[in-house]
């Protein structure tokens, strides 16, 4: 839990609380299994996120968890069931919660446990970035820096199956090529660094692409953004969801008005928010665990910790992603 | 005419051609009336722009003649009509021109020539800016840099005429209370200078107003863009038509992620050619030929030369806008 915004290091504790003996009518008990740490939860901490819950708050955005007692006016949910919360600001680092029913979307539980835990944030991110802002056909091409990050896995994922080209740029690092072959394994056309992308070369690469890319998907900001803002076709456009470089995105007038590339943002806490009765966020998830249960959408790779070694956890988010999510496993020795 | 791409005031001379005398069956004789000096016009001389005409090339893109013939299978024009270019390129800045009919617009011949020769580029501009990207209703409000640039001028008329409240940025100058007395005359709701725009004072004005602007026009970038960018309401578009200051448009990722801000451009060259037989296009001509009629729509403030002084006029349009627009005015002189 925290009390006050700060730096996650400082501010995070550990609570015991007492589980209501006896559940009201629309309540649900749920015991929680697995829940990631997203860059959102470490800024809702920080006090900088966009959406910020009442203090003092349980953290985390996104997990599963199984039901084991239901209310007596709950009818959509029995023992048993696999939940997740249906928005944005649940608390899910936590063993066991309370909720009332309208506060949880019901999922599968015949997918692993971390895809469940981890659908909601990254996946539906992928997936909207690629359906929302240009028609895309088979065979056409996107790019994305990040693309190591738990979003870049999904969209790689997601374009592999739906016929979309990836050109899928990264940092450079000492394992870059075992990087590399990971991101392939998932299915990316081209893993290129920043270095590359901004050579000769990578212009030779895009025009031995049918076409260049139509759509971007931007997580760094700055050189990285105009960087990939140079490859963009005509009309193309890019889609910022992240800022990890905590620099602006640059663009020059001329591609605005004569390459006519637009620049937009996705914010998914704010989809789902507005989506809540749209028959698409069924359809979406629908989709999404059919890939997961086909092993065509793997969870991130990742790093598991115990709930009690929140601040190892923590810790170890805060220096980076370094291709491993960090995801807290609720084990029974809390 | 010019031969080669280059400094304007070095590239242009005057040339003496025949009148053919004899038209062929499709072809128009017209007889060059009015014609304004645009920066699109300098930017094809100087190489820059995004369409090129091959060389040698009359100059101009943008001005009216009235047909003295036609050839024997024109039937949609007469002599007497007015005709206004029917794309980009035809060459305007001469005293008589042989052209196929496809090349012509026919326009109404009971306006102001200078309206009818100013109204293809920026009232265009101006009318497509306020209609395609945002859904704006009664009493929303529009900001915009440049607002003194003669599409800043159409862009304060139209939204006077449709209710929509404008904010028009433009430079300190010494005659800043003449400007702000013009604009307001033409139907801006405020008048501020760049300064101004920045300041605390500017944050009590959008508050004073029923909401923030959900469109803004940028022909600046740089700093001025990021300006009028922040003003910008959740959701609200800036739409990049111009780059006087040569400088990128800069937004940081979380207006685009979180206040859900769009950044697009507008190409009028671009959608005049791509909409030529869309009924829309003559919807467009007819409204703002109608707005001139009423004096709603008023041409740019502007200073006429004849087409023997092109050296000059040209010389006069590179030094800047400076509040009024350079026309040339073909008389027999020549």
């Amino acid at each position: 839990m925290y009390k006050g915004h700060g730096d996650p290091n400082a501010m995070l504790y550990l609570e015991n609380s007492q589980v209501p003996t006896a559940l009201k009518e629309t309540e649900v008990l749920v015991k929680m299994k697995m829940a990631p740490i997203n860059p959102s939860d470490i800024n809702m901490i920080e006090g900088t996120y966009h959406m910020l819950p009442q203090l003092p708050a349980v953290c985390g955005n996104e997990g599963v968890g199984e039901v084991l007692e239901v209310g007596s006016k709950v009818s959509s949910l029995v023992p048993g069931d696999w939940v997740i919360p249906a928005g944005t600001g649940f608390g899910t680092w936590r063993t066991v919660a309370v909720s009332d029913q309208e506060m949880l979307r019901k999922v599968p539980n015949d997918v692993p446990a971390i895809s469940a835990a981890t659908i909601m944030v990254n996946p539906c991110t992928a997936y909207r970035m690629l359906k929302d802002f240009v028609c895309l056909h088979e065979g056409d091409c996107v790019i994305q820096n990040g693309a190591n990050s738990a979003v870049g896995q999904a969209v790689i994922q997601l374009a592999r199956e739906w016929g979309f080209k990836t050109i899928n740029v990264v940092r450079n690092r000492p394992d870059i090529d075992q990087l590399t072959g990971y991101l392939k394994s998932l299915g990316a056309t081209h893993v290129v660094t920043e270095e590359f992308s901004r050579s000769h070369q990578m212009k030779d690469l895009i025009i031995s692409m049918s076409s260049p890319p139509k759509l971007a998907f931007n997580t760094v900001g700055g050189d990285s953004a105009t960087n990939i803002l140079k490859h963009l076709d005509s009309k193309g456009a890019m889609v910022t969801y992240g800022g990890m470089s905590k620099k602006p995105v640059m663009v020059s007038t001329g591609a605005l008005i004569f390459k006519r590339v637009r620049l937009i943002g996705y914010w998914n806490a704010k989809w789902v928010q507005e989506n809540e009765e749209n028959p698409e966020l069924v359809r979406m998830f629908d989709d999404l665990f059919d890939l997961v249960r086909e092993c065509k959408l793997l969870p991130p790779a990742s790093e598991t910790f115990s709930l009690k070694d929140f601040k190892l956890a923590v810790k170890s988010s805060l220096e980076g992603y370094k291709g491993s999510k960090k995801i807290f496993v609720m084990d029974d020795t809390l």
